[in-house]
C-alpha cells in the first residue's frame, strides 16, 4: 500500500529572512519533502509525498486530507500561534487514530507536540553555528537503521538539556554540541494507535536537510510512524457487558461485537 | 519538612445518589483524607492533609493555594465539566513546577490528568459489583511497600484495557476483575519537575477507600510524589551563551549564572 | 532479502507423555513451524522456516547455522538442563550481534532468556486447564496488528505476577485467568543490536499453537524481530582517538575510518 | 533504620601505579566511602559505611556479610577476572533479593553488572584527560537533587557511545566529553526486588571522587537503592493453587497463604 506522507511546512522564515533564502531559497518543506522522495524510492518504497504549508493549512490539513495523511512532518518556529487550535486537535486526533508524526526541530514548541507530551517542551538553545554530532543510543532501532555514528552537521542551532518532554519511549539519538551541550535528538513516543518521533537537527539557517545522513533518518522515521492495519479511530471508551468478547456474544442491538481496538 | 496534602474531592454523587451517601456519608474525601493522615502517622510522615472541594475549588485550588500544595490527589466523575479550564491548567503548571498529582479512579477522564498525558485516556467499564484483584508487578517500587499480593477488593466498577494512556513510566500495580478484563491499575509517570501515580481501585458506590490496603498504597503513593528539593519553576527555555556552565561565567546582566534546572 | 527463522523445539514432552502426543503427534515445532510458513506466506513475506530440536542442537544451533538465522524461536520445558551452556552463549551472543529471539511460554526458564534478562525469571503456575484471555495493552505495535481484543484461549496453563523479569522496553501483551491471576504475556526487549518477545500463551498439554491468532502474533513477532541491516558484529568496544569520526579521519593503520556501530 | 553501605574497591592501581598512588594515596575506597559518611551525615541519614576489598573479599563480601548490606557500591577495572564467580553470583542474588548496587565508572565490565544487564556493556574509550559534563536529563529523580546542571568533571578519562546496555528504566544523567562524544552516565534499573545506579563519572586517574558534587550524586544513588521493606528472598516460583490469594485460604500443610511477593 502507498505510504501518503505529508510535509507540513510553515514557510515564513523564507519568505522574510534573507539568509534562510540563501540556504533554502525552494523552501525548506521541498528540501525535505525531494529527500524522502529520493530515499524512499531507493529503498524500494511505494510512497506519495505531498507539501502542506500554512498558509492553506485549512485546506492542505483538513479533516479530508489528514484521513488520507498516513505520516505527517512538522517543521515550524516563527508562527507556532497561527495555527489555529481546531487544526491543531485536529492532528492530535488523527495521531490517536493512528497516524505517524514527525516534528522536526523547532516543533517542540508547535502545538501538536505540545499537547500529546503534556510538558512544557523547553529548553536551552543557542544560535552559535555549531558542529553537532548525532550519537545512535539504541542499536537495533529501525529508525537507525544505515545511519554513520555519529552523524556530524557540521553546523547548527544548539539545543541542549534539560529538555522538558516525558522519558522517551524510545530513546534512539543522543546529539552533543561544540560548546558541550548534549540533548535527546532523536526520541520516539506512542500516543493512541500513533507514533511520534521528533528528531531535532535542521534549522532555517543551515543546509541541514540536504545532508544525505539527515534524509536517511526522516525516511526511516516515516516508514516506522505509518500506521499499523487498525481501524482509524481512537481507542474506544465502551461500556462492556459481561462476557461480550466471548465466540457468539451479541451487543445490546444483537449485533456480533467484534474484538478490535 | 512537613508534607503539604491536598485532597480533591468532587463531592456531588454525595449530594444527590443515595447509594453513594449510604456507603460515603462523610463524602469521599474525608475518607481519603483520614486513611492518609492516619496511615502517615503511622510512618511517622509529617503531613498536612487539607481537603479541596469542587465547590470552593477558585479557593482550595487557587494559585497560592497550590503553591502550598506538595501533592494533589484528585477524585472526580460526573462534573469534570465543571472544573474550570483555568483551574485545570495552573494544576498542570504546579505539576511541571514539582507538584505531584495522583488521579483517583474516574480521575482518568478528569482535565489536568488529560492534558498530562496527550491521550484521550479512553478505557473499557462496566458497573457490576465484581471483585477486583490488584497485583504488584514491580518488585521493588516504593508505592507497592506493604501491600498485599494481591490486594483484594470484593466489589468493584471494572475498568478495562485498552486504556489509552502512554507506556507508564513505571507500571506498578495490574488489576484482573471478575468478568476477565485485565487493567494497568496502578501507573507512575514523570512530567516536568512533577509525579504522577494514577491509581484505579476506589469507586463512589463501593467502600472501597475504606480498605486499609488501599490506604496504605495512597500513602506510599504521595510520599514518593512528593517534589523534590528544587526550585519550584518548570524546566526553563533559555537562550545560553557559550560557556555560560564554565566556573566564573556571568550572565548579560553581569551575574553569576547558577546550574539549576 | 529471505527472512530466515528457525523453530528450536526441545522435544521430550513428544516423546514421553502420552497427553501431549495426542494434542501434537507431530510435535509442537512442526505446528508452530507451519502456522509461520502459512501465516508469513499469506503475508506476502519471503520466509524460510526451518526447524532444530535438542537431539541435535550442536549442528542445528551451531555458529554456521546461527550465523545463517535471522529470527530464532525457543520452546523448551522439561530439558533447560540438557543444553549446553556453550550453545546458550552462542544464541545470546548472536542476539547481541542482531538476531531475533522468540522465547515461547516455559522458555522463560530457558538459559538464554534467562542470561539475556539478568534476573530469575521467575512467576507463578498451575496447571488447570484455564481460559486465558490476551489483552493488547499498546495500540500502535506491529506485534499486535490483525489481533483480537481479546485473544482467548479456552484452556491453558496459568502463569501469573509477579514474574521477574526487567521491565519491557515494550509490553504489547497482557493475559487474565479464569482463576484470577494477571500476567505480562507478551513482553518486548532490546539486547545489543537483537530484538527478544517473550510470549507465554502456548504448553505441550493445550492446542494453543493450533489457534489461528496466536499463529498470526508469531508470524508478526519474527518480521518485528528481524535483524535490522547492520553488521553482524556486537557494539564494539574500541579505544577511540580524536577526531576519530571526522571526515578524513585513519585509524593507527592509517586506514579510514568506518562510522558503524 | 540504619542504612547499610558496602564500598567495595579492586585496589590494585592503588598498589601499582604512581599516578594513582598520587591522586588517591588512600584508596579510592577511602575517598568514596568518606565522601558518602561526610554526605549522609549533612542529610541527617543514619548511615553505616565500611570497606569491602577485593584482597579480603571471600569475608567482606560473604553471604552472611552480604545479607548485612543495604547498598553496595563497586569499583574495579583491572582485576575484574579476579573476582571468584560464586561472589558475583553472591551478589546478584542479593540484588535480585533487594540489594542495591551501584556500579562506578569502569564497573561496566565488573562480573555482577554485566549479569545484571544481560549484554556486552561494551563502550567507547579514550583516557586523554578531557572535560566531563554530566547533564540532567530527569527533572523530578531524587539522584539528581542537588545537582548542579551541568557537573563540570574538568579531566577525566572519556567513555562515550553505543554503550551497550539495556534501554534504562530512568535515565538520569547524560555526559559530553572535550572530544565531541556523548554518554548515558547515569542510569537507574530495577532487577528483582534491587535497585542498580550506574554511574560513570570517576576513574583511578582524575581526583573525581573529591569533587562534592560527584559526592552528592553517590549519597543519592545510596539512598535511592536502599531496598524496600520487603522479605529479603527473590520473587518466588510458586504452584499456585486456585483461590489461594482469597481470605481463609490455607497452603498444602494447611498453614495461612501469606500474599507478598
Amino acid at each position: 500500500m502507498t505510504l501518503r506522507i505529508a510535509v507540513f511546512g510553515e514557510n515564513r522564515h523564507e519568505k522574510v529572512d534573507p539568509k534562510v533564502q540563501e540556504v533554502y531559497p525552494e523552501g525548506m518543506h521541498t528540501v525535505i519533502a525531494d529527500g524522502l522522495r529520493a530515499t524512499l524510492a531507493a529503498d524500494g518504497i511505494d510512497a506519495e509525498v505531498r507539501i502542506a504549508l500554512l498558509d492553506d493549512i485549512e485546506e492542505s490539513l483538513s479533516e479530508e486530507a489528514l484521513a488520507e495523511t498516513d505520516v505527517l512532518t512538522w517543521w515550524g518556529h516563527m508562527a507556532h500561534g497561527d495555527v489555529p487550535d481546531e487544526v491543531s486537535e485536529r492532528v492530535v486526533r488523527r495521531v490517536h487514530e493512528g497516524m505517524g508524526l514527525i516534528p522536526l526541530h523547532s516543533a517542540h514548541y508547535s502545538k501538536p507536540f505540545k499537547a500529546l507530551m503534556g510538558t512544557t517542551c523547553n529548553l536551552l538553545w543557542r544560535n552559535d553555528g555549531e558542529e553537532e554530532r548525532v550519537w545512535t543510543v539504541n542499536g537495533s532501532h529501525p529508525i537507525a537503521r544505515g545511519v554513520p555514528h555519529p552523524i556530524v552537521v557540521p553546523e547548527q542551532e544548539m539545543y541542549g538539556e534539560m529538555f522538558d518532554i516525558p522519558a522517551p519511549d524510545e530513546l534512539v539519538f543522543v546529539s552533543s554540541f561544540a560548546g558541550g551541550e548534549v540533548f535527546r535528538s532523536g526520541a520516539a513516543f506512542r500516543r493512541g494507535k500513533g507514533k511520534v518521533f521528533y528528531f531535532s537537527p535542521g534549522d532555517q539557517e543551515y543546509p541541514v536537510y540536504r545532508q544525505s545522513e539527515i534524509q536517511r533518518v526522516l525516511a526511516n522515521a516515516v516508514v516506522w510512524a505509518r500506521p499499523e492495519e487498525r481501524e482509524a479511530a481512537p481507542v474506544k471508551i465502551a461500556n462492556a457487558q459481561r462476557d461480550w468478547f466471548r465466540d457468539g456474544a451479541v451487543d445490546a442491538q444483537g449485533q456480533a461485537v467484534t474484538r478490535v481496538i
